[in-house]
């Protein structure tokens, strides 16, 4: 049987989790898993729980010598970067350790939407990590998951999924008939085992999504399931290109503290009023699909999901309840 | 028999030509072929000559209002950019014009060697016209053709072949071992025309060269064919890296008159140093190969340029002699 070395870096995150799970939970090839982890942090308790799992846990100085940082990355045949959105230049330091290593598959933190390189959103112009990665010929797979089901919903007006929906949507950007690509955060890391083990994905981007729903869909959707109506609040193109202007994009740095709240607006520009997060516009950017390379890899749906949060059973993005 | 209608930009220089030639020498499918002038050159002997080939001349001012821009695309099924280096940004209202028109593949301003697309060469950093071409979701095919055979000689003892040797190799870049793809100008076009009427490119970036030498290489042929002994200047990778940091590249504007200087010590450097300008690493970046596509599609040998130059048949690059 196939054992493939991982190491991963951001193991204890929302994505770096499932990722996680889906690697210990694939049974070929199995994957043995090494948490790259900030010295500082090898005490925590979420750490400690890595190890109970059967991870390997080791110190990994972003900050420090390249040299040392690949001498703990040598032998590892994947590493996969789910590091948080305000860290993404670290990865340059550690796509430059990868390379000295000998790794034979990097995985930039893409995870995210389908988007355009450049132009649309500032968390796509500062990941010109990808564009570092060519430079260094590092083989490399983008993997791009779609929205998260975990924070798609908005609260319903008697307040009874309010546990599960920590980052309510409370509006709908543009007129809400934009087909746009949902996944569970829990599926991310089944699709990334399959992902990494496929040779046809080197060097390749790949948009693997569980379903399309528009915006309106998802009020029509849960209304039903619920038997509550939801007020929609629709934010026009124009707003929201105000909101953009307002917070000054050409300022924010990859470390301003403001970069999270343009990124929220931008997120719902590029799917809610462009419909970029959706399968033909990925296939144009160059993305392979992931249910037309593995079309038995289904997610779970979200029609399902819905159904758990209303039973009380749903768990919010970052499992933080 | 299928007729495309194609609006060219640039038809006059030497990219250009090449293409306007490969275009009217297909037979099939056959093109329909505009020229996009500057309103000022409108009565240029060049573009005169074009006229003459049977080529539809039309003033298109790239500085202009977009829409009128549009209205001089529309109906036009490929745009086509052959664009000086010092203007590649006029590209972006070129592309948005063509959007607008509903014009089915654009080609910008590639036609050079494989190259990493941001940090080790200004020319391409400044090439974000492809970011914005796929912002707009504008059908597009990117054509790079390697580094021209007409730039690829030294000049020989005796001086007989400078009358075609118009930028001479007055060095070796790296230690002259890097293989290198090479295509003569005169091939360029006809590369395109097969290329750009195929389904299978759009959306694609293409490598289409002629043949693989290392330089090394090309001055034993060039001794064995002319019984001249060369001498062999290397320039080591310490040196070309020192020559492009004294130019300051952080200050080179895509307008900057020093553009040209960087990019040529750069240039070296891809193919020569890092050795980026083969096909292995084409389709690391994404390309699909030109004589994968295919393998019918020959250019001239480079032993055959070679022969003709010494024969005194050569033409220069740029059609200068």
């Amino acid at each position: 049987m196939a054992t493939i070395k991982v190491a991963i870096l951001g193991a204890t995150g929302a994505t770096g989790s499932s990722i996680v799970n889906g690697l210990l939970q694939s049974s070929e090839p199995r994957y043995e898993i090494t948490a790259l982890t900030r010295p500082s942090s090898l005490e925590k308790p979420a750490v400690q729980g890595l190890k109970q799992k059967g991870i390997n846990v080791v110190a990994a100085d972003l900050e420090g010598p390249e040299a040392q940082l690949a001498e703990v990355l040598r032998g590892q045949e994947v590493v996969i970067s789910a590091i948080d959105a305000a860290h993404l230049l670290s990865q340059i330091p550690l796509a430059n350790a990868s390379k000295a290593a000998g790794v034979g598959r990097f995985v930039p933190c893409f995870f995210a939407t389908a988007a355009p390189p450049k132009g649309v959103m500032k968390l796509r112009d500062i990941e010109d990590v990808l564009n570092h990665i060519k430079q260094l010929y590092l083989p490399y797979t983008v993997i791009d998951v779609g929205w998260w089901y975990q924070i798609t919903l908005p609260r319903l007006p008697s307040g009874r999924i309010d546990y599960a929906v920590i980052f309510p949507t409370g509006h709908i950007a543009g007129d809400g008939n934009a087909p746009s690509a949902l996944t569970d955060v829990s599926d991310i890391g089944r699709y990334t085992a399959r992902i990494i083990a496929d040779p046809l994905t080197l060097n390749q981007m790949v948009f693997a999504y569980s379903e399309l729903y528009t915006p309106n869909q998802v009020y029509d959707l849960l209304e039903q399931l619920s038997g509550e109506k939801i007020k929609r609040n629709y934010k026009s193109s124009e707003t929201i290109e105000q909101e953009i202007a307002a917070l000054k994009p050409e300022r924010i740095t990859p470390d301003h503290p403001e970069l999270y709240a343009l990124a929220t607006v931008e997120y719902g520009y590029s799917w809610g009023v462009r419909g970029d997060n959706n399968p033909q516009y990925a296939k144009y950017l160059g993305y392979l699909l992931g249910n037309e390379l593995y079309p038995d890899m289904k997610g779970k749906p979200f029609e399902q999901y819905c159904k758990e949060v209303l039973d009380g059973k749903g768990v919010g993005a970052y499992g933080s309840n």
